[in-house]
C-alpha cells in the first residue's frame, strides 16, 4: 500500500500500532499533537513539532521568510497553547538548498525569534542539512505545564458546550485569495484574511487562561479544520457532537471573499484548516464565566457553537431544523497527504 | 552571500549571532550538538536534533529503511551520551512521498524503535508531512543527566591526554566501499566496515560511565571527523592540541580498504568523519584508571592519542618528530555543504 492510500491518519495509526507500550514517564504520547512528559520536575515537558516544506505548506513566492518564520514558530506555540503550556525553548531543523542567500536564512530564523520572543521562549539548538529540492524547517518546541493545569483532548462530556475562540474559516479564505489574486475584495478585508493566513497569532494567553480556570474540560487547537479537530475531542473523549450551523461564527471578511469566489461560506468556515482558533469543550453553566474570563485575559471573544453528545464518534452539524449533515473524515477536513477535500 | 559560500559552520554562526541571549534556564545553547536545560527537576533536560536527507545523508538503494531507522536514532543516541545523558524520549517528523510505500515507513520506525529501546528510550510524538522530492527524517532526541554528571565540549585543559574509544576511520572505509564496491577486500573487513558505517553503534554505556566517573574534564562524539570534533573541543576549551600520528588507532579492515583503494588511511582516521566514537580530555595521569572503567562497564577499549596544549585553538597532528600538520577548517573535515574535503 502507498501513503497517498492510506491517507495522513492511516499511516500514523500503522505507526502508532507498531510502537511499544509507552513508558510511564509519557502522560500524553503519539497520536496526540502534543506529547506531556514526566520530568520528575514540578511541571510536566510539552514537546511539539511541526514541518513547514516548500511546495506542500508554503511557496516561496508567496510568503516572505520573516513571516514563514513567524508562523513556523506560531503553529507550534498553538499546539503547546491547546493544552495549557507555556513556551520555553525550541530547536529548529533547517534543510536548504546550499544556493539559498543566507539572507533568507537569517530573516527566516528573525522571524522565528520575534514570534517565540513575543511567547517567552528562545531558539535554544537545532541543526541544518542540506536539501536540494527546496526548504523544509522542521520547529521543534519544548514546554512547561503544570499538572492540576493541563487539558487534553480528552474528557469531554455529554451535554457540555463547545466553544471556540475568533473565526474559523478566515485563512482559508486568505488561502482562496492567493490562489485567486483576481477576485475583487475590499481591501479591509482582503488584509484581514490574508494575515490570518500568512501571520497567524497563536491564542497563547487564552489557552493558558482557560487552563488555570479549570473550567475547560478538553482542548485543541484548529489547524485540521473545526470538524476535523472537534472529532479528534470526540474519538479522544469517547463521545460525539452536535454543531449549530446557525450559532457559528462567520467572519464578514471570509464571506465576501466566499461570495466573490462563488463558494460557500459555511464550508470554509466548518472545515478551512489553519485557523489556530481553540475550540474547547466545558460545562454550558459556565459558559459566561468563560468569555468573561477570556476578555480579560486577552481581550478575545469566543462563541458556543453546539454540543457534545453522548453518541460516540458521531460529529454531527445541523444546518437547520430537520436537517442535519454528518461529518466523516473521508469526506472534509484535511489530510496531508489527501489535500483539502471540499 | 549564498549558503554553499558560508559553509555550515559560518551559517551557524550567522544564525548564532543574531539570537537574543540565551535565557538562563539554558545550560549549553545553540552551537552545540545538544542543548541542555534546567527543568527544575533533579536533572537536566538533554535536547538534540538529527535530520536524514535522502540523496544527502543517505541513498534509498543503498540502506534498508530498518537499517536507516537505526542509523537515524543512533547518531542522536551518540550525542545524548557525549554528555553523559540518558535518552528517554524521541519525537520523529517525517517527510516522504506520498509514493511511499507503507511498509518502508513501517520498516523505518521499527529501527529506529529497536535502537531506541536499546537505549532504554522510545518514540513519544512527531509529525508526517509531504515531501515530493524524497524522504527526510527528522528525529528529536530528549534525555536526562544529573548536573553533577554532565560533560561538555568545554573544560579541557592543557596537559590533559586526548582519548578515544575505538578505531576512527572505518566508517570512512565503509563508505569507500559502498562507493566502489568491486575493490578487492577479505570479506571479514568488508563485512566490518560496511556495519561500522550502515549501523553504527552510539557509545552510550561507555559515555555514562565516563561522565559518572568524575575523570573526563571535556567530550564530544566523532561524527563531523576526529580533527575537526577535536577543534569543537579546542574552541569551546580555548585550548589547542596536538595528536601524535603513531598513536592513533588504525584498524586493519579500515587499511586493507584504503590500500585497495589507493587512499591514506591516516586521512580517514582524522577526518573520516561519522565515526560515533567518543573523543575525550582527561588527567593522563587517570588514563589507566578510564581505560579500566570501560572495560567494566562496556568491554571497550580507547586510546591515548595526544595531549590538550595551551596554544588556543590550534589543532596539529605530529606525524613523525620534526614532522607536524596543521589542522584548519578549510582543509579537512566534512562541512554540510561542502562535502568531504580531502
Amino acid at each position: 500500500m502507498l501513503v497517498k492510500d492510506a491517507g495522513e491518519f492511516g499511516l500514523i495509526g500503522r505507526i502508532r500500532d507498531l510502537l511499544p507500550v509507552q513508558p510511564s514517564s509519557v502522560i500524553v504520547g503519539v497520536g496526540d499533537d502534543v506529547a506531556v512528559l514526566d520530568v520528575s520536575g514540578p511541571e510536566y515537558l510539552v514537546a511539539t513539532c511541526d514541518a513547514q516544506v516548500e511546495g506542500v505548506h508554503f511557496a516561496r513566492g508567496q510568503i516572505d521568510p520573516y513571516r514563514l518564520g513567524r508562523k513556523t514558530a506560531a503553529v507550534n506555540i498553538s499546539d503547546v497553547a491547546a493544552v495549557g503550556g507555556a513556551p520555553q525553548w525550541a530547536l529548529v531543523s533547517l534543510a536548504i538548498p546550499d544556493s539559498t542567500e543566507t539572507d533568507f536564512v537569517e530573516n527566516l530564523y528573525r522571524g522565528m525569534c520575534d514570534e517565540l520572543a513575543a511567547a517567552g521562549a528562545a531558539i535554544v539548538g537545532g541543526n541544518v542539512a542540506r536539501l536540494d529540492s527546496g526548504i523544509a524547517v522542521d520547529f521543534i518546541l519544548l514546554g512547561k505545564v503544570a499538572p492540576a493545569h493541563l487539558v487534553l483532548r480528552r474528557g469531554a462530556r455529554p451535554g457540555d458546550a463547545i466553544m471556540i475562540t475568533g473565526f474559523p474559516g478566515e485563512s482559508r479564505a486568505g488561502l482562496e485569495l492567493v490562489r485567486r489574486p483576481g477576485l475583487k475584495i475590499p481591501k479591509e478585508a482582503r488584509e484581514r484574511v490574508l494575515a490570518r493566513h500568512f501571520a497567524p497569532k497563536p491564542r497563547l494567553r487564552e489557552g493558558q487562561a482557560l487552563a488555570r480556570s479549570g473550567l475547560v474540560h478538553a482542548m485543541i487547537d484548529v489547524s485540521d479544520g473545526l470538524l476535523a479537530d472537534l472529532a479528534h475531542i470526540c474519538r479522544a473523549s469517547g463521545a460525539g457532537a452536535e454543531i449549530h450551523a446557525e450559532k457559528l461564527p462567520v467572519s464578514p471578511a471570509a464571506s465576501s471573499v466566499a461570495q466573490a469566489a462563488g463558494k460557500d461560506v459555511l464550508d470554509w468556515v466548518l472545515s478551512g484548516g489553519e485557523d489556530y482558533e481553540l475550540l474547547f469543550a466545558a460545562d454550558g453553566s459556565d459558559a459566561a464565566g468563560i468569555r468573561s474570563l477570556l476578555d480579560d485575559a486577552a481581550g478575545a471573544g469566543c462563541f458556543e457553537i453546539g454540543r457534545i453528545t453522548g453518541r460516540t464518534g458521531e460529529v454531527r452539524v445541523v444546518l437547520k431544523e430537520g436537517e442535519d449533515i454528518l461529518y466523516t473524515a473521508d469526506t472534509r477536513g484535511w489530510d496531508h497527504f489527501g489535500g483539502a477535500r471540499q
